[in-house]
């Protein structure tokens, strides 16, 4: 029989999915397990927009164009009126997924064993989309002491060589809910500008950003309007993970003109996900403003119980719907199993995704994890007390040694 | 401005792609233009898989599993029945369309600079996906004089080298609409078997089988079990190519586990496809029975117009709904483009697939294209009535000089 190849036996996996087949047994064996582990919303989704998929009367599913419909790429230049960006439909590639758009984006750009520059923690499967191109993730350490704002120009400048071609980052931030600001953004492309680089930029939780601070779209930074690359997805803002309809959106044309390759081989996205897609576009802004508060609670609900836990080092996010907090624990991949084999309280336990797997750097995050507060507040609270119960019952607790307690990060 | 990468400009494209800017020029003008070119049917989709997406009545559009929801996957074992295949659940991974299952394999089994071997011509998106794995696809070249027939052991053994790890083929046959049948599939087997290859099975096209011949699934041959992978689609089977619904399908669990790590990487497949997919189903047979029926009086009138074209060398495909033909021409691609551009007949003219992308190897297909036939017969008519005249008119038009001539080709 002959042997898989390395590349598929080493694709790294995000660092919660080792834990689902526990989860699996566990929950069938009848313990309630809240889900904080990954980003799957418990929001409805906009009924209208499922009404438009519910009202079709095709007669046949044909193929769309590889780029995407042109009446949603259309109506699409709007939705992004509001965030002051000036497209024109041909910049819209619609993409099965965000997660496509970043493999376009990286098979476009990056050739193998070039290199991109993403502050870390960052999102996993980044991770595996590099091993896929063969390309090489140069990591620069964000911290939890500052909230995990952006490193500053020295951090960037001290990893760029001749190899480095782009810098990625998450605004607002998966997994740390850290929200850039435009003067940060702003700095950002002075060092892209100065060595010549691509910014990739994965914007798809710019509509949750808290504390009434305005999300500001690298698509606005004109001093480098060829390099900025952006991802977007629908699947956070509708709460339509299942859609599976994404966008890369770019003025560079001659990333438009190989990222267009890309789709053309893979024939079209998905023909439902675009008329449910299209139908977002129509739902009332209400929706939005409505979905972010509900969020926005929620954090509140996490920031207040993580507060109250001893020795927990915590911040209040001000974006996207997660929170990434260090624990007085010893190892958090073993936290997080023991809370699913070993722990319950009032026959219930948590699922959170351990920290190391959102690092590049070996041994960083080992007593981190990542929260999504993915769930209604009363669920969330119940999860808390979980939480809070487990770090007092945990058998490889440890005393907080990083000298940085409670309440002392004032962001 | 930074540069794009090598492999995004040299991405191949399909060898009609660089067609449609025109064909969509002239349709503007309004000229007709008879699409053969794309395997894009005309066939309605079943109405009661559309409308088991109509009556879906979900709160939240969630990711499904990653390698798609249980409930098809089960009832999926039940359509391979039909074809004597015995699978589990398990040995079915649902990917976004055809296209993506065909990435999975390719990264699963093949390290950049592997090699496999494909017989030319062949589906010419298989370039793409090879060259975004930097995998070398080694051609072996099968002849209109046989119906395209799979080539000889010999000529397998012939390429077979210390890098070769897979032996790749459609079943029926995309572009020529070769069927092959059982012995020659053991053939392959033997050759597979002795040298520990993988062999990959695009079979998409399994329900189009004429003239009574039976189709043979790979997954039956128990001497090289664990190193079949089967590609489907429900794209060209049930007219849905807009679902995005595909299957890697293997007995292999060390393929699957490295599929699932790309499957997971991109989290889940469309969820409204997979409803529509599920849906299909159910669907009666006398759906496909009545559709296979459809392709076949179009592939006889094809055929038919092909054999009264002086010149034309042609045969009677034996399965899918494209046929490969070689025309009295200097170039392919000339031609598709001529016709477009400079030539109408009753207002119309008709688009074809130049040969050339088809083949692995430099000057091969130049006199050849690809028909498919999606169109109703009535259109077909029309077609072949453009394409009549059309072989008359045309400046490039040379004699047949490989001394073939029409109706030769007894197979």
């Amino acid at each position: 029989m002959p042997s898989v190849s390395k590349r598929g036996e080493q694709t790294p996996l995000s660092p919660f999915r080792k834990l689902i087949p526990i989860a699996d047994r566990v929950k069938a064996a009848g313990k309630k397990v809240y889900h904080l582990n990954i980003g799957q919303p418990d929001i409805e989704t906009p009924a209208a927009a499922l009404a438009a998929v519910r009202a079709t009367n095709m007669k046949v599913l044909a193929y769309s164009p590889a780029e995407g419909n042109a009446s949603y790429r259309e109506k699409l230049v709007h939705y992004y009126h509001r965030f002051h960006v000036d497209l024109k439909a041909e910049n819209i590639m619609i993409t099965t997924g965000g997660s496509e758009a970043i493999q376009f984006m990286f098979l476009s750009c990056l050739d193998a064993g070039d290199e991109v520059i993403i502050p870390e923690p960052f999102y996993a499967n980044y991770n595996g989309f590099a091993h896929i191109g063969d390309i090489r993730i140069k990591p620069i350490t964000s911290s939890i002491e500052t909230g995990f704002a952006l490193p500053d120009k020295e951090a960037f400048e001290s990893v760029i060589g001749p190899k480095t071609k782009a810098i990625f980052i998450t605004n607002p931030n998966n997994p740390t809910g850290c929200f850039y600001p435009q003067e940060a953004l702003e700095e950002l492309a002075a060092i892209v500008k100065k060595h010549n680089l691509f910014l990739f930029v994965d914007e798809v939780y710019r509509e949750f950003c808290y504390d009434g601070q305005d999300f500001f779209s690298t698509l606005r930074l004109d001093s480098i309007r060829d390099n900025v690359i952006v991802i977007d997805s629908l699947s956070k803002r509708y709460s339509a993970c299942g859609a599976r309809i994404g966008a890369l959106i770019t003025y560079n044309q001659e990333v438009l003109a190989a990222a267009s390759r890309f789709a053309k081989l893979r024939l079209s996205p998905p023909g439902f996900g675009q008329i449910f897609a299209e139908a977002t576009l129509d739902v009332e802004e209400a929706y939005l403003r409505d979905v972010k508060q509900e969020y926005d609670r929620r954090r509140q609900t996490v920031y207040r119980r993580l507060q109250a836990m001893p020795g927990v080092v915590s911040y209040k996010p001000g974006g996207a719907f997660y929170c990434f907090t260090q624990f007085p624990i010893d190892d958090a991949d073993n936290f997080c199993r023991w809370l699913l084999e070993d722990f319950e309280y009032n026959g219930a336990t948590v699922m959170l995704s351990p920290g190391r797997g959102f690092y590049a750097t070996p041994g960083l995050g080992h007593d981190e994890v990542r929260i999504a507060y993915v769930l209604n507040t009363t669920d969330l609270e119940a999860a808390m007390d979980c939480l809070e119960r487990a770090l007092i019952e945990y058998p490889g607790r440890v005393e907080n040694t990083v000298g940085v307690q409670n309440n002392a990060l004032a962001l």
